[in-house]
Order: structure tokens, then sequence, then C-alpha cells
């Protein structure tokens, strides 16, 4: 959805008075800072921010970044994105990948920059580039009509490469008539500048909304450098206020709440339709800044369902998804893409279920980890049978194995509560690739489980997914024969199969006020069938290939691929049952497992 | 389904060598009767006969309680079910009613019996009638084709009428070769003249499903009466049994019902497809055998649906019903009747819930019910509101008042647990005619609430609906504001409408070992709006119209009637909510209740 829309929507259901507010965050430069920024936009979501917007980046150095963040906070973690995008260093068949790609991601938002020049160089165009912003907000509007909604930047200080405040409103003027539909102004914390500048907008006829960009103040030599940089006026009482305590961090970050808190309160007062925070990817400030300002309301803290939903329009009615693809939700999405429609409430109604083809993209290592072309770096050598078990557990330990290849993070929160039990399994063959442990009706406002508001209650069926040599497969099922609660459903690479149950098993569900039951999580044959050709391609693909062709780690793992079967287990009694019981019994019995 | 089709499919599923059971009955000669024929139906349904068989009565004497009767056993009992049909003082024209109105019930199955004289008579056919049961089989089969199924009676000793056996099985081969696809025997206590009655069937060519009529010994009067009524054979050994036990009744019942395990077993030693039981409308024998033979399983005493299910082919996907119409489930499905699809699981999906007109059909008192046309028999005379509040605080203690106009039952089991609750809110003006209790997660199996099979947890939101005086209900919904858990709906006969909830809402559901949710009942808006109009046209049919025109009773009733509102209640914390706690607070309270 375009953001001027969200805008008009958000008037309607919240009045004229109650401004948004939005988040923008910039591309890190690690992988890890990639990934505790998911985390992040994931927390940050529950906020329910209007908007999310992802910097660009100077001369365009981390746009293919950009475009992957963009994606998946539009995708993975639901977010409306707006996606900056600069004419720095970019021919217009750089921009046209850029908005082809922002277009695929079903990303409906650009801020159109003219961009910083790389450090310490001055601006200037580059041949078969675009001089101004506003050359770019016609580009976009010529190419690609109403599709996309275009912010740009206004300064209330004046650029810093204008002739004249007035020559520089003028621009701003030039890039709303060539297309733009909202404009995001440079940080400031004059907040009567702010007003102001507003005033003279509106006063030549620039219609519409200006949100003020406002940036907390983190640490003084970081607010320093940044209002150098970018010649921001700084009003005497701020100086004067941080001078006594600028060597004491938690001084500073609690006066630039309380200044926050304050210029946004005026700002409210002066009537502005939002308020967007430069977050330099951090969270706390922010978050005591709209507590400060009493725009969180309580029941907004919690989870809409226990995976994160995607912004796109025709995914919005998605209410139920299979539970295998838990820790590779990127890749589900990307597979049920072409779906036109989604499972209404009811995985079984879903008439075909059609998953898309397994391609490299769903196979291949994170491309921003450095370490994840060899083998030995991520998982060691593995010599045997029960050198990949120690890598699987160690895995559940938190210890020196930080992935797998079915799971890009280190264990789930979530998980942490059988993690010992999971070390076990893992320890005796029983090498489980995703889990979760039952709740029997934890209120829905739960930390750790709860999903989908207050006044509500959520349950889980405890659920395993493992795999195990034949051996073992076959005593865990004489096993199972003894246990009336647990269904199970095992899969080797050529699809032989065993099972006890047919249909459809729903293993996490909430009951909420005045509603249906909802379930969005279930473990069913068609689709499991498809997922066990993904698990055992990874383990190839992000394991075993990259190891020598000759190597013994190779051949260990390589025969286990061919032979062992990819088992889900649930245990259907989630008031009182123990589903790694079965699996206790068989190592302690004499029926020992094989190696 | 037809019944043949029944066996075919049973010894698909349990092979050649597990007979399928079915019962007979007949019509009760009083309401009450009627009404525990029902209830026994209910329960006898938990056993999941193959059908059940109920007779048409000597002379078409009980020909429309039959059609009543098998219209409810296969509509609202869901069991398939097969009627009798006579010859016996019937017009052709008679018979094309009840074969008709058979069809209509979605009954599929007959028997075709030319039936006995009238007691001392002898049989004769009337002008325009039939004289054979073969004359009925051929002219169901010429006017009916396929759509039914027919069984016709066979007689192990020959019929009483019969000139000699082999005359009597040619008369049987002929009712075969015109289109009986069943026989059925008449009762016999000789099992070897079964075998040998079926092996000469077979010898000229009968080739159908033979199943014998077995009826245990109650009584010993009861044993005398029927075997010389029908002048059955009765061993000797039989006879010397019973000579020394015959005046102690409980001693008569045990040896029958041990009689009947033996002769059972013979039977199903020699191959018999089924075991049809006389049941003379009594369980506890029955059972008893059923038990001794070993053909119940545990699990097949729960109900598969908190309501129960329609046998009709068309219905057998209803998955979920709105509350209201607990009480009245033949007015539910005669108003949905004409539905082609059921909302499958989701109630919300259901595109066009249109319900059928309300008639006098669905207003009028139980036709078997003699004192339905005198209020002041039923419900005594109301000189004010406190009155009618004490007709239903005693309907609630189970006291003076048997029955109100929108339950023909007594207070269920399952609300005798909130029974002293609901006689306050009664004796206070809220005037109860529909609830159930909250129930947190009791095993599927629990005898009061439980359903839908074992190793499940079933569970239900507390619900009441009630009329309440307009300024109860405004008292009420102030209350209701301080309790987050409450969602409500009020309307008035006109539609005045108060609610604090939209979407439909799951008030009982099942958790089931590799199962979706099921959630079969709900409170929605759509289908309230449509009880309201039968409750209020209940509330004056059944009640206010059956006094006097210009009496104070009458008055009374229509004043309140035009002005109270109905209110449906649902308390949505089911882990700990107490829903009366709002109606005790207002009663307590300064805010007492309006008269």
């Amino acid at each position: 959805m375009k953001i001027i829309d969200k805008i008009k929507k958000h008037k309607e259901e919240n009045g004229a008075t109650t401004p948004f507010y939005s988040f923008e965050y910039f591309p890190p430069k690690t992988m890890e800072g990639v990934q505790n920024l998911y985390d992040r936009l994931g927390r940050m979501l529950l906020l329910e921010p209007l908007f999310v917007d992802i910097t660009w980046g100077a001369g365009g150095s981390t746009s293919e970044l950009t475009l992957e963040i963009a994606d998946t906070a539009q995708n993975i973690c639901g977010l409306e994105t707006m996606m900056h995008l600069t004419c720095t260093n970019m021919q217009v068949s750089q921009i046209d990948f850029a908005l082809a790609k922002a277009k695929e991601s079903g990303v409906r938002n650009i801020l159109a920059l003219r961009g910083d020049p790389p450090r310490g160089e001055e601006w200037k165009k580059i041949e078969g580039g675009f001089a101004h912003a506003s050359d770019l907000v016609r580009y976009i509007r010529q190419h690609y009509g109403d599709y996309f909604g275009i912010a740009v930047a206004g300064y209330p200080e004046g650029h810093s490469d204008a002739t004249s405040l007035e020559d520089d409103l003028q621009h701003l003027k030039t890039k709303v008539d060539m297309g733009a539909d909202l404009i995001i102004t440079q940080l400031f914390y004059d907040v009567d500048m702010f007003v102001e500048f507003v005033g003279k907008c509106r006063a030549i006829g620039i219609n519409v909304p200006i949100i003020p960009g406002i940036m907390p103040i983190h640490t003084y030599a970081g607010f320093k450098r940044m209002t150098t940089l970018s010649k921001t006026v700084v009003p005497q009482h701020i100086l004067d206020a941080l001078e006594p305590i600028k060597d004491n961090d938690e001084e500073v970050k609690k006066y630039g709440v309380n200044l926050c808190i304050e210029m946004c309160k005026q700002m409210v007062a002066a009537g502005v339709d939002g308020l967007h925070f430069y977050t330099l990817n951090l969270e706390r400030s922010v978050r005591k800044v709209l507590k400060g300002l009493e725009m969180i309301r309580p029941d907004q803290l919690h989870r809409y369902l226990p995976w994160a939903q995607c912004a796109s329009t025709n995914r919005l009615k998605e209410e139920v998804r299979p539970i295998f693809w838990k820790n590779r939700p990127r890749s589900y999405i990307s597979r049920t893409g072409s779906w036109d429609e989604f499972p209404n409430g009811r995985w079984g109604d879903y008439r075909s279920p059609a998953f898309g083809d397994l391609s490299d993209y769903h196979l291949s290592s994170h491309q921003f980890d450095p370490n994840a072309t060899s083998a030995t770096n991520v998982y060691g050598d593995v010599q045997s049978r029960q050198d990949v078990y120690e890598v699987f557990a160690n895995y559940c330990k938190g210890d020196k194995v930080k992935k797998l290849p079915w799971n890009d993070l280190p264990l789930s929160v979530e998980s942490e509560a059988i993690k010992e039990q999971l070390v076990f399994l893992n320890s005796h063959g029983f090498l489980t690739i995703n889990s979760q442990p039952a709740v029997n009706g934890v209120p829905s406002t739960d930390k750790t489980h709860g999903w989908g508001g207050k006044n509500g209650y959520v349950y889980q069926k405890a659920y395993i997914e493992l795999f195990a040599s034949p051996e073992n497969m076959h005593l865990l099922i004489e096993i199972f024969k003894k246990c009336p609660s647990i269904t199970f459903h095992a899969l080797n690479r050529k699809g032989d199969s065993h099972t006890n149950t047919k249909g459809t098993n729903a293993v996490t569900w909430g009951i909420f006020p005045g509603k249906e039951v909802v379930q969005p999580t279930v473990v069913d044959h068609s689709s499991f069938l498809v997922w066990k050709d993904e698990a055992f391609a990874l383990w190839q693909s992000r394991w075993s290939s990259l190891y020598d062709e000759n190597s013994t780690s190779r051949k260990v793992l390589d025969e286990m691929i061919d032979n062992y079967y990819l088992i889900n287990v649930v245990d259907n009694n989630f008031v009182n049952g123990n589903i790694f019981q079965p699996f206790i019994d068989l190592v302690n019995g004499n029926m020992s497992p094989q190696a």
C-alpha cells in the first residue's frame, strides 16, 4: 500500500490529531549486523509503525543489501516498507534495476533523493545519470505511473548546497510538482524553524504531508558529529543542557529522550501528520519516546500471529502455514509466491498448494555470510556419524556451532525451555532441525509464547522434526505404537513413507474473545512431502558439498543424506504429554540407537 | 444411504466376519413415550447401529407418528432409518403419501410388509389396496426406481397364513424378484431352524442378505404372550430353563440376555451379515447382549459432535451450527433444509445463510402434547411480570413448569451444574432460554461434556441467552463495560440492536490427535437476527396467544414481548470467568432490576 494512502486510512481510523510514526534504518556492514537488524525489525513491528524506511547508502555501495533488507522488511517482517533511492553514481539502468527489484518485492514506496557525494568529494552527476532528485521523481512517475508512492526530502534549514532558503523551497516544489506525494524532513532540533518551514511550503502551494524527521540524541560524540556533518542548527539551550552531562552516556541518553518527547509534543500540537524517527538502527530511545508520548497501547506489544505476516496485499489473508518452514520463512514465501489464494483458515481447503520449484536461491548459503563457503569453519570436520551428532548437539547447546543448514538463526527463545532434551536427542543420533514445546493455554500476552493480542489463550502441541537412521526410525515406530498421543510421519530422500496419521494437524491455536478459533500452524502430509526435498537438499548444498569431493566428511554426510529419514513427531497430548519420553525410553532401554 | 450399500461398506471396513447390528422400535402411545424414545435413540445412536427401524403399527393407526419418528431418527438423531410400510387398510394413495413423506425426510429404506390384520379379524385386502407384500415391493420399484432400499420379512418357521413352508419360500422369492434387496426375519428362538431356512433360501436362488430378527426375553409374561401370538417355536430347553425362574423378573432378564448372546454367537459362527434386534423400545438388554458379544468398542460411547448430526447425505458435511437453536434442532434443520452447502468449519465462510421462512410448523406446540392448547395448564395464569419470572424460575427448578416455549425438554444435564444461578437470574427478571457452562479442557470422553471420540480435550465458553426489560438491558450493558471478557448482543422484537462485538465467536471447540481444531458451535450476528424472530414468535404463539384475548395474562405477556430484549451473552474467559457475576452485581448492587 502506498504511504500516502496509509496516512489517509490512519486519519480516518484514528482521527486527524493522532499522528502516525515511522522508523528509518540503514543497511549494517556485517552479516551479524543484518541479522540483528532483522531481529529488531521483528520486535519493532509490534510497535506498529506506519512504515519503515531503508536507506540506500552513500554512492550505492550497499544497494544490493538495501534491496534485500527492503524485501525482508516487506515480506518476512510484514512491515510496509519505503526504500531510498539516490542519483549518486547511479546509471539510469541501475535505477531501473533497483525499481524493478523493489516492485518485484511488493515494495510500493520510494524515497527519491539526490544523495550525498562520496565522503570528501563534491557531488557530481555521472554520465547517463540524474542531476536532481526532481529528475528521479519525474522518471519514476513517467515509467512506473502510479505504482510507487514517492517521498522526497525537505530541508527546514535549507539544503547545504542551496543558494538560498527560497531557492531550496522552489526545488522542493519542483519535486512535488514532478509527482512526489510526501515530504520527509532532514533532522533538526529547532521546532520553531520546522513550523516556519511548513508554513512557507504551504504558502508556495506545497500541499502534500510534511513529516518531521527526528533523531533522538544517543551519545554526545555522535550528536556532535552528526549535527556538524549535516550543518544542523542546534539551539543554545540544548548545548547548555548537554555541556554538564556530556561525559555521562546514560544522562545524555535520558536527556535525549526527554528532549525528543518535548519536541514531538510541540510538533503534534502544531498538527503534524506523523513523526519519522531516524533510529540509527537502535530501538530503546525510540521506544521510550513513544512511551513518553503515550502512543504505545499495551496491547500493541504482541505478535498478531506466531509467525510474521507478509505486508504484500495478496498475502494479507494468509492465516495458516505448515510448521516445516518455521526457520526458513523466506524460502516458504518464495515458494508460495505464486499462490493467488491462501489457505483460508483450513489448510485442507487449499485446493492446489503447488509449491514453487526448489532453486539455487533456496539452497545457497546466506550471501552475506563470509564463512558460508567453508564447511570446516562452520561445522568442523566430521569423520563419523557420531561427529555429525556432535555438530547438532553443539548447535543446541549454543556452543561452537552457530547455525545449521536448516536454521539461519541460533535456537529460538521458545526452544530454550527444551534445550537439554534436544541436546540429549542429538547426541544420540536423533538430529533435530525444528521443534516447539507444548503450551497448555497461557495468556496470549505471554512474553515467550503469546501472540494474537490480549484476553486470549494460546496453545501448542509439542513438535519435533528430526533426521534418524533407518534403524532408529524403525525402533521409534515400535515405541510410538505404545504412545496413543503421538502422531508421526517419516520420509527418506526417495520418498519411502511411514506414518500413523492422515489429515491435517493443528499444532498452534488460540482462543480469543468474540472470535473463531485461530489455528495458524499445522502439520500436514502434502507440504511435508515438499519440505522433505528441501530439507535433504539443504543438508547437501549447505553442508556436505562444501567439503572436498573425496573427503571423509563428505562421504559420511552423503551416506547419511541417502539413507536417513526425516521424521515429524507431534505429541497430541498438550496437557500432560512428554514428547521426549519415547526417545529417552529408546536410548535408555536395551534398544540402544544404532550409529 | 441404502442399507444394502451400508452393509457392503461395513464388510469392506470391518471384514466379512464382523456382523453389523440394527435396532427396531415402535411408535409409543403417549407424548411422554415419544420423548423417551427420542432420548433413547440419542443414547443408542452412540452404539452405532447400522440402521434403526420404525414399525408402522397394525392397521396404519400410528402412521403419522411413524413418519414423524422416522424423520426425527434420520434427521435429528442422525440414524440411518428404515420405515415399515404395510398393506393393511392402506389405499395406494395413502401408500404414495407415506413414501413421498419418507423421501422428503431423506429416509432411503422401506420394510415392505403385508401387515397384520386388526386384532381378532382375518386379514383382507381393501378396495384399491395391495394383497401381498410382493405387490407393494413391485409398486415401490415401479414408481420410485432405485431410490429406496427395500427390505422384506422372512419367516424361518413359515408364515402362519402360508399353506406350506415351501409355498412360503416361493412367496419370499417373489418378493425378492420384485425388487427387495434385504430380508429380515421374524423373531425365533431355534437357531438351527434359522440356519436351515437360510440354506433353503439360497437353494431356490434367494441371494440377498438374510438378517436374523432377535428379541431378548425381558419378562416371562411378555415372552409367553409374544411367542403365542406369533406362533413361534420355543425349544424345550428354553422352557425348562425359564420354568423355575419365571416369577423372578431379574433372573428372567439375565437369562434372556445370556440366551441371546449364545444365539447370536451361533449365528455369527454361521456367517450372518448382521443382527437385527427387536428392542421393544428398551435398551438395557440389547446393550448387555452387544457387550457380551464384545461388539461395543469403548470409544463408541461418545458423541461425534456436541449436537446430533443428520444422517441425510447433503448434511453429512455439516460441521458447525449456531448455538441459538440448541433446544430446537428440528426447527433448525427445517429452516436450513434448502442449503446445498453447509458452513465448512468456518461459519463466516457460508456465503448465503438464507434461513427458510418461519412457518406455523416451527411455531405450533408439539402435536402430541395434549396440554399444549391450554396455557393455564402448562404455565398457570400470570398477573404480572413477576409471575412470568416465577414461571421461568420454576422451569429451572424442574418444578411445576415442565417446559417453556423455547425448550421442548426439561433443563439439560449439562445445565444442572448452573441450575441455582439460573433460578436466581430468572427470579430477578433475567429470563434465560438457553445456556451452557464454561468447560476448560475436560477429556473428550467426559460423560457430561464430552464429544468427538477419545484422546481429545473439549472446551466451552459460558453462554446465556435471556430476555430482559429495556431497563435491565441498559443496566447490564453498563456493567458489561467493566467486564473485558464479556461479549453480548441484544435485540428487541423490532430489531433495535446493542452489541460490543462483531464477527463469529466459537463457543464450543475440541482438540483431537492429528486433526485441525473442531469448532461445532458458534455465536454469530446474522443467525441471531434470524433466531430473534423465532424466539419472540414462540413466546407469542406457544404462550401468550393460548390465553383469552382480553385476559390479563395475555396483556402482561404481549407487553413484555413488545418491549423486552433478547440478549446473548458469552463469557470469553473459559478459564476462570464467571458469567453470572455481572448479573449478581446488578441485582445485589443499588442498581436493582426494574420490574
